[in-house]
């Protein structure tokens, strides 16, 4: 693995480490401040429809959003597990772009255990004070039933 | 990690990639043309019986099945998402032969998501024109019951 | 990835293939004879508890697990998928102390497949005739509901 797909996987191991942590207010910090995060489905993603089931175009949307999530309590209900892949370096003249794999687990309160979420990571990678992060991170979930609703980001 | 072991690790991902893209016309170049893939169950391997639930020991033989699997269009109901694990290199004198764990969750057009498939691959990988590919690819599950009747290879 | 991500990642792939290929009699060896096993939940971990669901500080304690659990026969019944995720290195001054996300999925003898548990393993790793082992693998549990009485180990 050459140094830079190293940089990208530890990138995306650490983003999901986080979550699943629990230390959501470092989450909007994988992210520039000027971005893009959303959450859609392969169908609508394959339709090249932009409405997204979350949208966040700036850091400081993202931030609001951890604020929320810590209000609502959510976390006193469920946790997630991510499972993530190799990530791929897609073709691009103009910007590094990745696919990963990944999967999620969700844990319920009482212990219940279920498959939450699979897709894909579709990301635009830059590089700010020699650190990598996210200029654009569209969550691609294949399935068309998840409800992110209140929930953990993904 | 080193060279071969990123090569081969990419090899993997690719191939999962992919299929759960649906880009199944892709799939069969993965293999060279003297090629075997097949599934098989965890306990028929144990007991060393060739026959498996899938068998083509050609890459034409994957072509074709490929085409079968359009003409089912099997593909407007389902699609998978792969997991892989990281490949261990098995010690071969003559070969280069690695197994790779791996777990497949299928989604169905209604948005159904469940475990569909776990096991390892077990594999013979051959260089060709400078690209790895597989001269052997048995997928060995861990489930006796896996039904891959019209199904998506895995 | 450097030398030391990769021999960390190849001893985590290793563990989980010893585990999942039903070589039980291996599993010792990836520990120091001086050392502490044990499963705990997110929960107990959480608050300091020390006393997990498996309790294990030297290695002859984990042969002697291994011992009863052939005699169990519970193999017969059920085995494992371990999906691991890319390793993270915590930061200690005295020690290498990992932490690397997992999921297990578990097969039993009938086919039925299901999402076991998932969880990380928090890990000391200590270097002894040039090999990387555990000196400690304590692997905490997303959910409270695991059932790890005469079950494989995780």
């Amino acid at each position: 693995m050459n140094d830079q797909a190293a940089r990208i996987a530890t990138l995306n191991a650490e983003y999901a480490r986080a979550i699943d942590d629990d230390r959501l207010e470092a989450w909007p910090d994988f992210f520039v401040e000027e971005c893009l995060y959303r959450i859609t489905t392969a169908d609508n993603h394959a339709q090249g429809l932009q409405a997204g089931m979350i949208w966040c175009d700036t850091r400081d949307m993202i931030r609001d959003r951890v604020v929320s999530l810590r209000k609502a309590n959510v976390y006193e209900r469920q946790r997630y597990r991510h499972i993530v892949g190799q990530s791929a370096v897609l073709p691009s003249q103009v910007a590094l772009k990745t696919e990963t794999p990944f999967l999620v687990v969700r844990i319920m309160r009482d212990g219940k255990t279920d498959l939450f979420a699979t897709g894909r990571y579709l990301d635009e990678v830059v590089e700010e004070d020699g650190v990598l992060k996210f200029r654009e991170r569209t969550v691609v979930c294949d399935s068309s039933r998840i409800d992110t609703l209140l929930a953990i980001p993904v």
